[in-house]
């Protein structure tokens, strides 16, 4: 079935999350990596606990109290100057180099972001981006996190596309199968070579990168 | 308020997984502490997003899939029966050496576990043990993990207990924390020093072990 509209994950997938990974280091040289990866971990881990525990708090909040977490577990020391410096990071990232080529050969196709992250880190993001989109949709208005069921159903009702019509496009193979397990078609762009997560469902294409999807 | 109850958790906190550690190192000789860290990380993680997906599977499959994910991400060939003897561990884990004594220090009291384990891993668990206790409730009536609020809630259905009578008892902070949001009086056991996480709930105590435990 042709599709008429495609949704994207923000960070990791249109946006290169590499320069927070920089921040890291700037701030605690050789720890950068181990640094961001622990808060990475820690933030999904966060939306997770908190949608189950029906705690929803916005996912600028839920990335700092990761950030904190991450830095006491590590023995690092981190001012609020610091903290505020990393949380500038998300608000300009790059797009990946591909995403604008990628993007003009879908000129016929709506395009959409959803999004964990909150307006207020979302808004300076695609702004900053200079991305063309049709919408730009966040969770937040629903307080709860991905992959709930519901958080997908928000791009069927602002796109007013059938699910049977969109494909959904993500690099955390979690975020792509709980897609899946919704009903969307599903690109998983598996741009380190990570193994699939084993959930129970499986994406319908893998990519190495954006370039690689044409309809 | 005088509690009538203690549920405790039971991986990590009443039986020790050390073995299952221990096993990890007997099938790959100095890559047991790294798979058997990633291993679990990604069994709570897929007990997190299939209740967020509304995909429940028993905490048997789970921590199958956990465990070939695992293996495939380290680069570790595991066959049938190195899955199958690692599986075994979790049926024999021994009780902390300080359970027997804190259990007959609070004879006059309800202990129950609530687990997430699916009976067929409690039963075999609890028996080995010889651990006496008025309940055993695994999550999986209900096909939803903690820190679901329904999950604790059993404890209270199971019990008959009022919650603001119930203390909770886990050495993982989010599954504390998670109680503590439902109502229950909290008891983090903090055996290993790690940081508090930041979920907007704090533990009424923190122990260092269930031997602390007197109310």
């Amino acid at each position: 079935m042709r599709l008429e509209a495609l949704v994207f994950d923000a960070y990791g997938t249109l946006y290169d999350v590499h320069s927070v990974v920089r921040g890291c280091e700037r701030l605690f040289a050789g720890r950068g990596t181990e640094l961001s990866r622990l808060w990475r971990a820690k933030q999904l881990e966060y939306t997770w606990l908190r949608s189950l525990m029906g705690r929803y708090a916005p996912f600028s909040a839920v990335t700092r109290d990761a950030l904190a977490h991450a830095c006491e577990a590590l023995g690092l020391e981190l001012a609020r100057e610091g903290a505020d410096a990393l949380m500038a990071e998300y608000l300009s990232l790059d797009a990946y180099a591909e995403v604008p080529k990628a993007f003009s050969s879908l000129a016929g196709i709506k395009k959409a972001i959803l999004s964990n992250g909150s307006p207020d880190m979302l808004e300076p993001l695609v702004a900053h981006s200079g991305l063309q989109l049709d919408a730009v949709i966040s969770v937040d208005e629903l307080k709860l996190y991905k992959p709930a069921p519901q958080v997908y159903e928000l791009a069927v009702r602002r796109l007013d596309v059938p699910k049977e019509r969109i494909g959904f496009v993500s690099s955390n193979c979690w975020d792509a199968l709980g897609a899946k397990s919704f009903g969307f078609t599903v690109f998983w762009v598996n741009r380190a070579g990570a193994p699939l997560e084993r959930l129970g469902f499986e994406p319908d294409r893998v990519l190495a990168g954006l370039d690689e999807i044409l309809l």
